[in-house]
């Protein structure tokens, strides 16, 4: 399940605000218009709006190439500001667009009409190594998982987070093809509902026994030892350890430790931020209320009511048992080898 | 805002499926057509489904008064067994029900068609000592509540779940009454919405301010210190002071605990089944699962996903920092002190 790649000239996105009820496939070549599938949550998950960003950079050039040199660089500022733009929290987003413009700084001697096939294949590159990292991750998460575990998951840390595979269910698909006999509890996750629309939609399309629940009933399952353990993704990771990650995370984690069940988070290195101290300084994403207020149109919150509407968390880094990256498995203290990562990166 | 009343020999129902865009009072004289009400949700809360069961006792009364004594006694065990029926967990229904058969044991030499008026009287009796029990609740709370505090709900505990004031939302109501400047968190409380569909509304209504988030929000909003306190209501509460409701409560309560923030209940004696040694005995409703897959009629979960919908849930005596009832605040240890309630009612 890629929910994003490229064929034949053009950026495919599945509409995972369509899913589980409608499958659609957008084709996208204008830049403007993948930086609001970004905004409008068409692509949704770090990784994933990362690789998208990286080919958001790429149809820029395409469509600047042949303008002088010094507008095309000028414009591709613009292309790249307005793509940076599109959502806050995650650093996956940020990271995609550096890489892009790394790759546009170090050919500066090359014509734009050379440089955009090179941007081209940057954007592959980053789509098609987030797939491996999902698949390292899944090797190294996987050996977490006892035999016959119930593993919670919250929002949708899966193939459609990602280019394919998954981060929290690429651990989780590595743990079922290993034969481990798992199952999962899926928290929906309001607003959006990633995990009622998303996550049970991918888990039992690929056979993985998986149950739904609302969000406020993790701790009760909790309770009654139905759960072994919590696996879930990552929008951005502090140097200190600290997870921002989808709205509810970090009352699963309080959840898990007041249960003494290990929570495991799994986000490929390109979602650390090794230059933010910690998890305080991310910046997070109010997104409009009447995802609160509407389901599907249906009004459920009478007129005027406030609301809020902070689209992610931050778990403190004493609350997560481990991080699961496609280097290896990342232990406390997460101060210091969190940054040991970045040598091998 | 009285969501049960009886008047002109009908009994009214506000339907509480249809808040907050809708607003219908439906009229019932009988008494199969109130319990179906009392299943569907028509009417909820704990102390609510009480006065309606009661209200159903009577109209049961009124269509067999003119049969034969031993046909109608006959009856009577049938209306009261398809009363008791709808819901298991709320122990206001059994306990509405008890009292209603009460009077008809007690009144055995009577002639049914006198008796029917006795029974009038007594559901009208439940109804206006349910509205004085929350006025009441309302007063030992408030005390309770600082000036200025933000308050975290769930579900509805307001006047839409009793016969008027509430009981959670009459602390709440009775804070701000006393002008303490007080402000409400309310969670939305998944699947069945009674927080955003009720508990905003009524609170919007009365003008005080409330602020709606999913649930899983709650736990964010007290990391960063916007909570000072949690009020809930009750279904069930056993002798040792474990309580049973909503869905979600328990996560609230371990959440509240977890960050130092008081978490009071509050329910009037008719909820603490002092027969009950401890919540493990208490019997967990289980509801249709289209609660969680669908909103409104819209499709949310892909087709055919396992999914688990407990109603309820039990939280431990040991998180609840004290229980608010008409008699007075309770405090632990509960096993001693909830018994002594027994002895004042």
């Amino acid at each position: 399940m890629k929910p994003v790649y490229y064929e034949n000239g053009e950026l495919k996105l599945i509409d995972q605000t369509k899913l589980p009820t409608t499958f659609i496939i957008h084709s996208y070549t204008d830049y403007r218009e993948i930086a609001t599938a970004i905004t409008d949550m068409i692509v949704r998950g770090a990784p994933a709006i990362g690789v998208t960003a990286g080919y958001g950079v790429y149809f820029g050039a395409l469509e600047y190439k042949d303008e002088p040199k010094d507008i095309f660089y000028d414009k591709m500022k613009e292309v790249c500001a307005l793509l940076a733009s599109t959502r806050p929290t995650a650093v996956n987003l940020f990271w995609a667009i550096k890489r892009m413009e790394a790759v546009i700084e170090a050919n500066k001697d090359k014509d734009p009409t050379r440089l955009v096939e090179i941007l081209k294949d940057e954007a592959n590159a980053i789509c098609s190594e987030d797939i491996q990292m999902c698949r390292d991750m899944g090797k190294h998460g996987a050996e977490l998982i006892h035999y016959g575990d119930t593993i919670l998951t919250h929002c949708n840390a899966g193939a459609l987070a990602t280019a394919d595979y998954g981060t929290a269910l690429g651990v989780i698909r590595a743990a079922h093809e290993a034969g481990k006999n798992i199952s999962v509890y899926a928290d929906e996750t309001r607003p959006f509902l990633q995990g009622a629309r998303l996550t049970a939609y991918e888990l039992q399309a690929d056979g993985i026994p998986v149950t739904l629940i609302t969000d406020n009933m993790a701790g009760w399952m909790m309770k009654q030892g139905k759960i072994d353990g919590v696996v879930v993704g990552a929008d951005r990771i502090a140097s200190n350890g600290d997870v921002a990650n989808k709205i509810g995370t970090y009352s699963v984690a309080v959840l898990a430790k007041a249960h003494g069940i290990p929570m495991y988070v799994a986000a490929p290195t390109s979602t650390i931020d090794f230059a933010m101290k910690s998890g305080d300084e991310i910046v997070i994403e109010e997104r409009d209320c009447r995802e609160i207020s509407h389901i599907g149109g249906i009004q459920i919150a009478p007129d005027g009511v406030a609301m809020e509407n902070p689209a992610f968390d931050v778990t403190p880094h004493q609350n997560i048992t481990a991080i699961i990256t496609e280097k290896g498995v990342v232990y406390p203290p997460y101060d210091i080898n969190i940054p040991k990562l970045k040598d091998e990166i």
